[in-house]
């Protein structure tokens, strides 16, 4: 089994003009990466029924196993990412019963009634499942279409998250081999990072399975810094943890030997 | 003439893994979006040769009319941007002249001969310009293709703002119209999104061309806490800075009228 494909759609016009930056995506992809996904794409776009539609589409035509929206949910006259899924998926957009009832009953636990906007967060695609939001009104939705699981949920990050937690985790769990991960990090001076370069490749040809990367975070000339990143990943845990530890230890070797600062490890 | 469509790629898989949040996605369309241009998407990738050339040979078919792209410019095995660029143009990768000299120029400065990886960030497509780096070595690159720009700059924040600033803002500015913006904020308190939405609904209705969103802060039934972002555009600044001032009027109006607490507004 390898490792499923998914996609992380933010969606919202503060994304794409720079007024937010989309901790929710990074949010997402960290959860994913860990649970054993392969996040080949987040994609941010405008509140705009052809962007959105499209790239639902092209997530389906591509056979993409989990995709996962944030954004457009809510009640006002631009949350409309419960419309566009349905456009996408070709279905009926109708009145969820289940969802009206989640939402009728917050409103009702503070005298509130119905309106038509409040109403309009329990529209969703005729073939939904809506999932639970413990923090907010607007539930989530999970919808599949062909091989693909859509997954939309709330804008708010406390929201997201809170969905995310009671029931996507469990569903995503069910559709990730168990792989395990080991991951290192060496804080590196005085080498620059072209210098950095053919270590990294002698070590990745012993160990090609693993993933070595730099993160120069000082200057090339005149004061280099660079973090080592190494990624090691194994359906054994044991296996796993051995191999990154092996892998820092010949690096590190290597870069002292090259007249490296090796800082700190971890 | 429109805005010009513009499409950001953030390409590393320490951005789709969720290890980084992508700041220089939010910088740059910032930026992009302040000289005119509507950005459709930011979409970060894993440095992948098939999501890379894949996304690169989209935009060019959409004709999107800049596409920015950050990271992979590097001297690492990993960072592989300008070949991904060079297949998905169809073109040859090439050592560049003028690339080659500034970057043996700036390591000859330090006493350091050009290796193999050094030479590396000079590979460039045929037709590319290199895009001066005043802080780190990798220049950027321009190149087009039918009626689209593309412009790979490096992954380093401080570098990829260095070489805007340089180059990129200079070659953007021509392409976009001269629009002005006026931006305001208000800042909403006890009042639910749910029933702000009817009131933004009327007042959009009377001015078409104004964009309103509302972003909640707090829980819409304990204590709702929502930021209303108002934006006016127009080609002559004084009207796009009286339509939001009246807008904002307008609003504050309705809300206080509503029993909303307006607690500022910029």
């Amino acid at each position: 089994m390898s490792s499923p494909k998914a996609w992380i759609l933010s969606i919202g016009n503060e994304v794409v003009t720079g007024q937010i930056v989309n901790t929710n995506g990074s949010w997402l992809a960290r959860r994913l990466f860990m649970l054993g996904f392969q996040v080949k794409r987040i994609i941010a776009l405008p509140d705009d029924e052809e962007e959105v539609v499209d790239t639902f589409k092209d997530a389906i035509r591509r056979n993409i196993d989990v995709v996962i929206s944030t954004g457009g949910l809510g009640p006002t006259y631009d949350d409309r990412t419960s419309e566009f899924l349905a456009k996408a998926l070709g279905e009926e957009l109708i009145i969820n019963a289940e969802a009206l009832k989640m939402i009728e009953e917050k409103y009702k636990m503070k005298g509130l009634k119905l309106t038509e906007h409040r109403i309009k967060m329990a529209k969703m695609p005729k073939s939904a499942k809506p999932l639970p939001n413990p923090v907010g009104i607007a539930p989530g939705i999970l919808v599949s279409k062909n091989n693909t699981i859509i997954i939309a949920l709330p804008g708010v990050p406390k929201e997201m998250q809170a969905v995310f937690d009671e029931t996507v985790e469990e569903i995503l769990r069910s559709k990730a081999p168990r792989t395990f991960k080991a991951e290192k990090w060496i804080h590196v001076e005085d080498i620059p990072e072209s210098s950095l370069a053919p270590i990294i490749e002698k070590i990745l040809k012993k160990y090609p399975k693993v993933y070595i990367k730099s993160h120069p975070k000082g200057k090339e000339l005149e004061k280099p810094i660079i973090d080592l990143y190494i990624l090691s990943m194994s359906v054994v845990e044991e296996e796993a943890r051995k191999v990154a530890e092996e892998v820092c230890r010949e690096l590190i070797e290597e870069l002292i030997r090259s007249g490296a600062k090796v800082k700190h490890e971890n």
